[in-house]
């Protein structure tokens, strides 16, 4: 299926018209997804509907005040959205069962596989939850602070905050208007980056002894096994934006992190410099993302692994 | 002396009536101070005025392009500028000389002790670049896309790329100001924050061996030492921002580093979270800051200088 692609002004439409909302999170939720979801949620209750939120993982500590005071309610859904969701194998298996039924996709990745009927994109947002500021405004939806506060956790932490090559002019502006209307910034950038437990020092340690540097320094790589994992005492919330650490080395333009899922499985962030297409890359495996950051994930052991992924990047590095 | 407080626009009428103007930065150079004052240069050049630009050390190798295509001139000043200097003490050594003749300060330090003839202080402001912004506006200097270098610069080093609790809506729209006026935002955050050298990996790794906890752990405090950075290969511009390390751990409210500058001398930088004042905590040991960020110095050995420190912080943290 090929989505049809519609505007700010015509999504809002939809959504006006109707009732009993699912919205789907993707797998290894991160605070764009959530933050989307918990602000479309409010949004649309704010009008009157009921909505619900569905994600194939636990939710992450951290973000769980983005939820804060939202009913649990259950019922028979009518219509399914899908916030930041590139592709179908990023819902999870548990949310397989949707996978052909999702009425409208709002996302900001270029790599969309158009598996919606309706497909929001803007790929020069930052976030998604840039795109859903704008369209809870289309919508007639009073920003108060909660939705602030969702709309900024996307905004700050698919930037990096504020860091990345994807920010603009508008994606400060966004953060600007949000403020204005009660984001509590700086409590979210603390809760976000501004606090490492003692695991994830032990985390970000084991990082730095698997790294491996390839073609003469321009790509480093690194990785942790499930009992480095389980030993170091991490939770999911502490293995967040690890895949950032190894691009910050002088002269790495491609970064590699692998992380074990599985007796033979690995899950693989990789992220670029301007120049070198971390999307590319991981398509050819199966995978996808943005230039400068994307994912995918391979069923072999770890060597092998590591041999398959240098092979793509060897490709596009020299 | 104390100044006489000034606003943006008695200021931008100040400076047009000047030529011949003398810019000093402080100590320890960071992207504020250079930038405000490579983007005042650049604009004092614009209304066809001479300026030049001096501070007691070295630049950073990493600002270098705030300065590029500046003539190096040399001329007799009749106006002297200070930009975010709050107290004659930062000036330095070399700088001493111009200690009681400085015409006009602009600063965003609530510590600013009022040294200048006339002080144009918003402590408001995240950034002495984000007053400078407006500054310049007041003036009629078009902002071209160096001088928006110069300004991004320096808003982005003093939030630690949008972190800090300093940071304001107007901070973002100032941001996004600036982008749109050529900014190269990516390519500055890049600069700044976005890469690592080899040294600097190893001047972490020494702050996280000698990490104390005290207080419960509500106080981290680590140090490093001449021979320490010497064995790393640190140079000044591998050093920036360490300050922000101890800070990052879980629960941590107040932090100190601590790095030894002479035979029996230290620098302290105190960090602290919110209901925690560093400006307070250095003001009795004779420096100063904001609350969130302060600095002072300590003639002392090692442990002496930790004993010292430790008294101060513990009045202010139990």
């Amino acid at each position: 299926m090929i989505s049809r692609r519609i505007d700010l002004h015509q999504a809002a439409e939809l959504l006006k018209q109707q009732d009993n909302i699912l919205i789907l999170c993707h797998n290894y939720p991160d605070g764009d997804t959530l933050g989307s979801a918990c602000a479309l949620y409010r949004g649309l209750l704010c009008l009157g509907k009921k909505a619900k939120i569905t994600c194939n993982m636990p939710l992450p500590s951290k973000f769980e005040f983005l939820f804060e005071g939202l009913p649990q309610e259950d019922f028979a859904h009518d219509f399914i959205v899908a916030v930041d969701i590139a592709s179908l194998n990023l819902l999870g298996s548990s949310l397989q069962q949707y996978a052909k039924k999702i009425d409208l996709c709002i996302d900001h990745h270029k790599s969309n596989t158009g598996y919606a009927k309706e497909l929001l994109l803007d790929f020069s947002a930052a976030a998604t939850t840039e795109i859903v500021t704008q369209l809870l405004g289309k919508m007639g939806v009073e920003i108060t602070p909660i939705i602030a506060d969702c709309l900024y956790t996307g905004i700050c932490t698919d930037t990096g905050c504020f860091n990345h090559s994807n920010v603009t002019a508008e994606t400060h502006k966004c953060a600007a208007y949000l403020i204005e209307r009660g984001a509590k910034a700086a409590y979210i950038n603390e809760v976000m980056f501004g606090t490492k437990s003692k695991a994830r020092i032990a985390v970000e340690r084991i990082l730095m002894q698997n790294m491996e540097y390839h073609f003469d320094g321009r790509c480093a790589l690194t990785h942790i096994s499930e009992q480095e994992i389980e030993v170091s005492g991490a939770k999911q919330s502490d293995l967040d934006g690890l895949s950032a650490i190894p691009l910050q080395i002088e002269g790495v333009k491609v970064s590699v992190y692998i992380r074990q899922t599985g007796k033979a499985k690995h899950k693989l962030s990789i992220r670029t410099r301007s120049g070198y297409d971390a999307s590319k890359i991981c398509s050819i495996l199966g995978g996808g993302g943005h230039e400068a950051a994307a994912g995918c994930e391979i069923e072999a052991p770890l060597q092998e692994t590591i041999d398959q992924i240098l092979r793509v990047v060897e490709e596009q590095i020299k």
